[in-house]
């Protein structure tokens, strides 16, 4: 059953390779006590299963808390576990053929580089649009040219699904975006490279909630 | 619809670092002239929406020949193209999950580096079974200890379903692989990298039918 009403608003991107030594289990942990809402798990290295168990053991966790989980890219990982939702770069599987596999089973996000990725992304049904990047990142080394908040109020203006702002955010610019029109931030170094990614998590939270209650 | 019968006699496993710049559909399209019956697709570095386009230039091609198309390990990739079937190894989706995603669309092939693997793979109703490596092979290097003639001999007597070897085959060994038990010989650098991957394929397919009728 595809999941109704996500709360994207603190949306932690998972990287084992900047959790300096902490597992990814212990991140999502320790991010959804702090008040992480959503989980995307991304891992670009590790064997299939590997992914699948690492998907399977985050998913027990998330489930009973009731915080989504998102599988980067791999839409055959989101169906092995039967996780909430899958999340689509412009590299990854179209979104016509995620839609014609999953059959609204899954949440389906799309990574828009530009505003006619958005409007390409909400017109083709995606479930919401993550807004990439935002500033310039360490994260990833692949992207394009950040669209700083002034291209992320482009995009609000021009579509009405849910956005989350990712690239360069942290706790001193979630603020920005959340008053420029994201829907949530979507951060990695900031939660998983923390010293203390509860802490780090909360922070965002009421950052957040702040932003949008202003 | 699943293929009912597929040929597995020379079965070509893609690797385009070892194709010395030729592509991977002039690679296939030459091994199908040559008499390949069966082309696994094996992608591991490249974007998944470059290994569906890559996909689909290939199928279009081998569906017009009647040749089966088999995705490595991404049971993902061969939803989006429809390929006939997906290989899966033993650190890929395991078969009971892949099974319940695809409910018998599809051939499932699974490698087996034992006779365990042999026999639970048979059990768990793979399609065929990959004996992997049956001899040393400088194409991957995280496979288990060689099987040898000997090791896929058992194999043979313990299951039913089609056997193809895979792990150093070539022209000089292949009709000893079928005389063991294998209904096919798989292949990379014997057709890949070839001079003349058509008349290495055509070569291949000559020793297989003649080790095969005597």
């Amino acid at each position: 059953m595809k999941m109704q009403r996500v709360d994207y608003s603190v949306y932690l991107v998972t990287d084992r390779d900047l959790s300096r030594g902490r597992t990814t289990l212990e991140i999502v942990q320790a991010a959804a006590r702090g008040g992480a809402t959503c989980v995307q798990l991304r891992e670009k290295k590790c064997s299939t299963r590997e992914f699948i168990e690492q998907a399977i053991s985050v998913k027990d966790f998330l489930h009973a808390q009731g915080i989504a989980l998102i599988i980067n890219d791999r839409v055959d990982v989101a169906q092995a576990v039967n996780a909430d939702g899958v999340h689509l770069g412009q590299t990854d599987m179209p979104l016509a053929t995620a839609q014609a596999i999953l059959r609204d089973s899954m949440i389906i996000g799309i990574s828009a580089e530009s505003l006619a990725d958005a409007v390409q992304a909400e017109k083709g049904g995606a479930d919401y649009i993550g807004v990439s990047p935002i500033f310039d990142t360490p994260t990833k080394t692949d992207t394009a040219p950040p669209l700083g908040l002034e291209g992320l109020r482009e995009i609000r203006r021009a579509v009405r699904i849910p956005l989350v702002g990712i690239g360069g955010l942290n706790q001193k610019n979630a603020a920005d975006v959340i008053r420029n029109g994201a829907d949530g931030v979507a951060v990695v170094s900031a939660i998983v490279a923390a010293d203390d990614p509860e802490a780090a998590a909360r922070e965002l939270r009421q950052i957040v909630l702040r932003a949008k209650s202003s």
